[in-house]
């Protein structure tokens, strides 16, 4: 087998991916290691920001997402059990974020590629990339017990933080940065109607809380809980109680509880890798860089490395610019490192820290104090928040 | 003797709390245990916020400020090498700082308290706050040989650090918040012409380096070094060296050198007390807290609890409010701990940190490359920097 743009990994960026190049004349072939069932079921993001959402549009897949999204306007922090509302459209000009699960993108995604005609291989056991530094890269895997083998120019690794794009790069030409958490998330997901309009962010002595959404009907609340916390020790009773000590007594009032239709803990770590490109292999998404989940960038940090890979293999197939392809890490670290940034500073100032001293705890009460009462303060929250600008491709 | 307010402590908001109690009718009487000479040897901060510059005007002391200080509109971030202007006037709707030496403040205040006829007691030994908690309190010391005493409605402790006034507190009335860093600053002032007509912070791989002045013609200049450095191990020759490592090229070879008239190396540490308050005795300044120098905040720190005191103490006299004395503490320390955190901020976005691991060394480039690029960051920084707003007392 022969195509352009060898993508391994079938999640949202890798089908996004492929389907920007796609509607672009550039042929991709996906190669995904489990079922499309096992990816859907994967519960995870559902902020997105305005270049995203443009993104989606621009490859064809913002029907639905146009349709059944909620547009939020703006969010909540709770310091010291008063809320302080963080009005994005105000303080970004009129920018805002789309409210739609990530399991709904990649669902929109696959049924578009499917239309689309291009090839997405489920179930491709045992990918390998090879000669990556040579002109003309090849990848091997098993496909329905058939060896396979796939030339290409260019391999886009969309794979995630486990795949194996990242480990077949030689280890002493990757420099990684990584911090863990010493707590994680255990998340709920119920049919019930969101406690609040937007999403709240709460500190709290007892840790942090954040009451999301995927719908108007269907909520998602998260708790901050110990990094090694066992999930049997939650029950829902449990977890709703828990939520209701950590909101303001407004919103615990009208908090409407319900069933879990799902519960899980995730931990919080942050991860880069540098570069993210080893000769004519990619790195895009969780593949190269894991943001914790409290600024909601992970999904929309996918999507800015895809419309940075895409844009410049634009260049690269319609105006000869190989030039482009060396810069591609460059460019999407930038952008990278201010989200890890931001990502790492909601983190540290919203939970609780175990080994936390005194000074630090001050300095993290008195840094929200003073950014949610500075007109200037509120405008470096929104404009991360919404998402800073993607780079120009030139 | 008797008096309204006893002042311990002579230095800059000592005399200044004296000087406006003293043209309010408000009776003080300072106690200094050092000679006039010894405090105006010490050699401190020099950048004034215009809360400063106003408060030191309406004590009537800011004639030879007004004359031969120097407004500065603006200061400079070095990061990588890079020059960052940041316009303080522009992204403060108009707010300045002024550059006029703290020895100078001193001396103004001191000859204006010589001239009001006001007594401050230099010399002032073995002085000790009693029956702080009751309606009464009351001073002794030894001066000149003679042990006296001393009544008075209040006491304020302006006496720094190593002071008195906090010692006579009870230790389990008191918290301590602090926070010492792995490094001090080596300061040599020099009567240069300065480098640049704005200060310039400087963030570099070998460490720190800040470019300030006092006037035209003396500079002052520090380096980030080791916090257990030896000064002996630095020649001005080696000093004027290092800091043309760490400044862009451009300032390097504009750098006037010339012998330093003074040298030293100072530790840095961010620490507060909570409360600043204990019965009849208020703290104010440096007794109550310590700021790393990076923001310029210690000094305008102190002359802030200066004018929350005398406010609070105006409206007792003339208008019996003493329900607002116990508020003192926590008026202060709003303020206080919003610039412990831009101190702290500046210190650790700033310095190189021995212990630092990678994902801390990107953050922290990553902080400042976001912050100085944003419009909305370099308001953050400027507000900062101006000085924030005093708390009206009412």
């Amino acid at each position: 087998m022969k195509t352009q743009v060898a993508i391994i990994g079938a999640g949202p960026s890798g089908l996004l991916l492929g389907q920007l190049l796609h509607a672009a004349g550039i042929e991709t072939l996906i190669l995904e290691r489990q079922t499309p069932d096992y990816v859907l079921g994967r519960i995870r993001a559902g902020v997105l920001e305005q270049g995203m959402v443009d993104l989606l549009r621009q490859a064809g897949v913002g029907q639905r997402m146009d349709a059944e999204g909620m547009i939020h306007k703006g969010f909540e922090l709770v310091l010291d059990g008063r809320r302080q509302p963080i009005d994005l459209e105000s303080l970004t000009d009129g920018k805002t974020v789309m409210i739609y699960g990530q399991t709904e993108v990649t669902r929109d995604l696959m049924a578009a590629r499917q239309q689309s005609g291009a090839i997405t291989l489920y179930e491709a056991r045992n990918v390998q990339p090879h000669d990556l530094k040579g002109e003309r890269p090849w990848l091997t895997f098993e496909h329905q017990g058939q060896p396979i083998r796939v030339e290409c120019d260019y391999i886009a690794g969309c794979d995630g933080f486990h795949g194996v794009a990242r480990q077949s790069i030689p280890a002493e030409a990757l420099k990684i940065f990584e911090r863990a958490y010493p707590f994680g998330w255990l998340g709920i997901l119920a049919e019930t109607p969101p406690v609040h309009d937007e999403l709240v962010y709460a500190r709290h002595p007892r840790g942090f809380a954040l009451c999301s959404m995927r719908s108007p009907t269907r909520s998602r609340y998260y708790l901050q809980v110990p990094a090694e916390e066992p999930i049997e020790q939650w029950s829902d009773e449990r977890f709703w109680s828990e939520l209701k000590n950590r909101l303001p007594k407004d919103l615990a009032e009208q908090l409407v509880t319900g069933p879990s239709i799902e519960k899980s803990i995730a931990p919080l770590r942050s991860f880069v890798v540098e570069p993210m490109q080893y000769g004519r292999l990619f790195l895009l998404g969780d593949a190269a860089h894991i943001v914790p989940p409290t600024g909601a960038k992970g999904l929309n940090l996918a999507a800015s490395d895809v419309s940075t890979l895409f844009n410049i293999l634009l260049k690269v197939y319609r105006e000869g610019r190989v030039d482009l392809l060396e810069r591609y890490s460059a460019i999407c670290l930038r952008r990278v490192w201010k989200a890890e940034r931001f990502s790492w500073w909601m983190t540290s100032m919203l939970h609780q820290f175990p080994e936390a001293d005194g000074f630090s705890q001050r300095i993290a009460e008195s840094e929200l104090e003073y950014f949610v009462n500075s007109e200037a303060g509120r405008k470096t929250i929104a404009e991360n928040y919404v998402g800073l600008p993607y780079e120009a491709i030139e």
